[in-house]
């Protein structure tokens, strides 16, 4: 491989890129949650975005952990999958409406990023797993399992929150 | 509500942007998934894309369906997330590379998709069965099926994939 080839040869490549566009998408995610907490009305569902926030922060650490151990910067890929989704996010916060409406939408663009994210873990962890690195795999499928979690909790207070927006 | 209104009032206005979203979104994979065959090399993964491209135009005639019953217009709405995933599967392509390790790249952008949309048809069919459609809410039932199949077919050829991808 030339120098100032920039190809994909290995899984081992491929691995790094996914991790860093990882790594810009909950970056993006950190950024962009504070408006939707804002723009929520719900006090659980405000609550769980809180809650998200505080745990996203958490996985980039564990994704600057991963970087050190792979020796590897974290930064260089823009996730341009987490931007479109959290794009059409604020195009629905600037649209506005019903208060009930607007969090039933808040958590429909929160489900959306959560199973991007669903996806995109799944896939490093299993890289990861295939490349014999079984530290980073551990710490990929806690977050991957946080994601998870977070769609869960979204399911359920979507329950309550479709049911009001019904009757906006 | 003015005339002229944008505002989201009602959960039907919510279900019916995303309906129109996830319209233009089959729209765009239709356009993407050809490159992606193109592509691929390993043979069974060219013929699961070439199978999900039928599904998916079958996926837009029951989106058509759906947008009669409703007495509603397809168009109006751009889906910017599954716009960046698919921006992101064709920078991957550019990029280019071992070929195995393209093919894991193609089966990671696809279960991308795969899961946007899972996440996507799971709001809308929730939506119609709150707003007492049955019949449009056993439609989306059938696409979202449809989808969860594809992310598991995925899954499976993945399998071997990533071990020639890391082989090479």
């Amino acid at each position: 491989m030339g120098l100032f080839s920039l190809k994909l040869e290995s899984l081992q490549q491929l691995f790094v890129r996914e991790l860093r566009s990882l790594y810009d998408a909950e970056n993006q995610i950190t950024e962009a949650l504070p408006k939707m907490i804002e723009n929520a009305t719900v006090p659980e569902l405000k609550e769980a975005l809180e809650e998200h926030l505080d745990v996203t922060n958490q996985q980039i650490t564990r994704l600057d952990r991963i970087f050190t151990l792979l020796q590897e910067k974290a930064s260089g890929e823009t996730c341009r999958g987490i931007k479109g989704i959290i794009s059409e996010g604020s195009d629905l916060l600037s649209t506005g409406g019903e208060p009930n409406v607007i969090d039933a939408g808040i958590i429909a663009a929160a489900q959306k990023v959560e199973h991007y994210e669903i996806a995109a873990y799944g896939t490093v962890r299993t890289y990861a797993e295939l490349l014999g690195n079984s530290e980073i795999s551990q710490l990929l499928e806690q977050t991957l399992d946080e994601e998870k979690e977070a769609d869960t909790t979204l399911n359920s207070i979507a329950g309550n929150v479709n049911i009001e927006a019904k009757a906006a």
